[in-house]
């Protein structure tokens, strides 16, 4: 999965997670596979996620799109099996599988009857040490990470636009790099290199197994020290410490301008915390912030001021994802109304959040917002795959389950004040790029 | 040495190179060190070089600082030398000796009578492979270094904003970090780290030694086959490959207040290409351009412009170093006169090089600067460490001496409408950065 951004791809607003409702249950193996059971016995069904703790952010320079080059290879043969038989198994049982790549995890993920977990295991952890790679399928599969790359970035003057305000956001820290790779460097990617980054990276070790469904934690357990137990863990795994920011001393501006565009915007990213192992508060603040000022389409700050009083935008929205292993971004996206300005839209924009910043926090929108937040949060409880997701993507960037279950009553605790001094914090413009998307009779500002 | 760039620091533009006049001869040993001799006979001295084929943008990621605090760390003590001896031994000669590090390349240089050059060569040859460095040693340079950064930059507006300016100029290659390190990544520079980057990189077939004076070439090749000879070449050096930029879509613009500065300006940089073996032309065209838009404070285009006749700057000048491994920048700056703003600079500047792009060089200014630059040539020539420093710089890069023996005729050889075109091609405004250093009343443009 690309990190959605911007307008034009869903948001990843991080609205609820799991509560401490569900029966979870965790499990290490010898060889230091971490291993997180969920309980649902509502349908006989089972997901089975593997999350490997490497992901773009942690690729060689040079080597950008190597972990999601490497998840498409993924799918070729093993020791034990041919190429494409891994998803042909799944489709025959009548199940699901794929797999995604983030800045920091790749993860693979099926569904299937809850009976047929020891399929996948077996298929799961053949591949995590033993797969087979040909020149062939190399030089086949980079056309095709090559396409995916026209189609969802190349072809698209948002997502391009999204990359470089990510190259200006980052001065010196790997999240500045796409994690689909820049297109000269995917080109160049090697059967080697593939090779190379699978074997540092792909062991128990280095990975989180997560099961959700109708099972038992004991059984699975049983399942996963035979399937994989056996496999040996890598003496290659290191500590992810990835180059940080330096101070960031100016406000990054950027125009871009392409034909291609019909209806310009405007966005602002700052550098922002993320969620940290025992301290997850000031995250949690800021993402009630983003739901505050543009959480909801009608009733948030953002497109009430703008969309409805002032009338000078279509649509706007803040976003904010705080499960990253660093530092991430606070975003704005203002699409103007026709004859409306970038200027104008983005002075609105400015104006909305000096004036915010002045009165704070209105305290039935910010009940509203929690009653919310808690009501998707039993919501995404009865989903199995999305409670799965967020206790993989938790524990695959450094929280531990205990970070997972506390973090609904923390967005409950959080006060608005607390809110405020995470706003003032983090809408520092130094730390900041405001970037417009231009037709090319756009001017620069 | 750290790259000079923007106002308060002399522009480094190379303003002419060594012809072919002098008698250069070149060697490389057996175990793959290259040998400039330049000899030059009006003075009893000698100058040696010795360039390694490293510098920070080989550095690892996360490893900002360690070129240059190694380059520190090599005046310690070896197995047969105490620390601080080297320089001693040539300061007793009556000599001098110091170091510099660049992106590309780490020197290390000492003029001495002619006479004394075997004991150059021979604590030179023995720091190469042979630096002991303890702990104390580490934990006392890395406060010197720390401190050197304090007085270059952190002390500096000017130097500050360089740094923001390259970050964002580069999207992708190393050249966005800056020499000396981020300091939060210096600080963190250890021993290990020293030794690791020493033992990989510093070894015979990844230098080049210059020897420039009142030598005869073979004696100081039985000199160098006596003291280099004997050590080991590394089976670590490998081409450098780094990452390069992807396609740079949109301008990127930076203010950077601070109440430190007390004259406001403006600058801006654009990725323009470098110095290629047998392949120099655009360069020599783009050095012109520099010449011929900043070259001289008073008669260039743009102090013509701006100074003279819009009177809205106190100073202007272009500025472009041609001899990197991967493309570097070309470069504005704009210091304005009081009272006129810097958005009123910026469109002074732009004004001019509209104006230039349209009507073209003057050919009378074209031949006096091509004069000059002939004439500036013909006077380095008398400068033996000059001569040293442009061969060992041009070989540093993977130049080889027949370019750094082509290049004077080439930039006399390079015709005006050349010089427009590569002007035409350099001045993109989606491969540019353009700064504003201002005080904190500033407001954003």
């Amino acid at each position: 999965m690309l990190r959605k951004m911007g307008l034009g791809l869903a948001a990843t607003v991080w609205l609820a997670g799991p509560g401490s409702g569900e029966p979870v249950s965790t499990f290490r193996l010898d060889n230091g596979m971490d291993i997180v059971v969920i309980e649902d016995h509502r349908a006989p069904v089972v997901v089975q996620m593997v999350w490997y703790r490497i992901g773009s952010a942690d690729e060689p320079p040079g080597r950008s799109g190597i972990a999601h080059f490497l998840e498409h290879l993924m799918f070729k043969a093993t020791d034990d099996m041919a190429a494409g038989a891994f998803s042909d198994a799944v489709s025959a049982q009548g199940g699901k599988d794929n797999a995604f790549t983030s800045f920091d995890y790749t993860a693979y993920h099926q569904r299937v009857a809850a009976d047929r977990l020891d399929l996948l295991m077996r298929m799961e952890a053949d591949r995590m040490r033993d797969l087979v790679l040909t020149e062939e399928d190399v030089t086949t599969e980079r056309q095709v990470i090559l396409e995916e790359r026209n189609q969802r970035t190349d072809s698209s003057p948002g997502a391009l636009l999204n990359e470089q305000v990510a190259a200006a956001q980052y001065l010196n820290h790997p999240y500045g790099v796409p994690v689909i790779g820049w297109r000269h460097e995917m080109a160049a990617l090697s059967r080697q290199d593939a090779l190379e980054f699978y074997r540092a990276n792909y062991a128990p070790n280095n990975a989180v197994l997560v099961v959700a469904g109708d099972v038992d934690p004991a059984a699975v357990l049983a399942l996963a020290e035979k399937y994989y137990g056996p496999v040996a863990p890598s003496d290659l795994i290191r500590p992810r410490i990835r180059p940080q920011e330096p101070p960031q001393l100016a406000e990054r501006r950027l125009v871009m301008s392409d034909a291609r565009v019909s209806e310009p915007y405007m966005m602002r990213s700052y550098l922002a915390s993320e969620r940290n192992p025992g301290d997850q508060r000031t995250a949690a603040a800021l993402v009630l912030l983003a739901e505050v000022l543009g959480g909801s389409p009608t009733t948030a700050v953002l497109p009430r001021a703008l969309q409805f009083d002032a009338q000078v935008a279509v649509f706007s929205q803040a976003f904010y994802n705080p499960t990253t292993v660093d530092p991430d971004t606070f975003n704005f996206a203002v699409l103007p109304q026709p004859g409306v300005s970038l200027t104008e839209a983005e002075a609105a924009l400015d104006t909305v959040l000096a004036r915010f910043l002045d009165t704070g926090i209105d305290p039935a929108d910010f009940a509203r917002i929690k009653t919310r937040i808690r009501a998707d949060e039993v919501y995404g409880r009865d989903n199995v795959q999305s409670l799965a997701q967020d206790y993989g993507a938790a524990l695959a960037v450094g929280l531990s389950v205990a970070d997972v279950q506390a973090w609904p009553d923390l967005l409950q605790a959080v006060a608005a004040d607390e809110v405020m001094a995470a706003a003032r914090k983090v809408l520092n413009r130094n730390n900041a790029v405001t970037a417009w998307l231009t037709a090319p009779e756009g001017v620069l500002p």
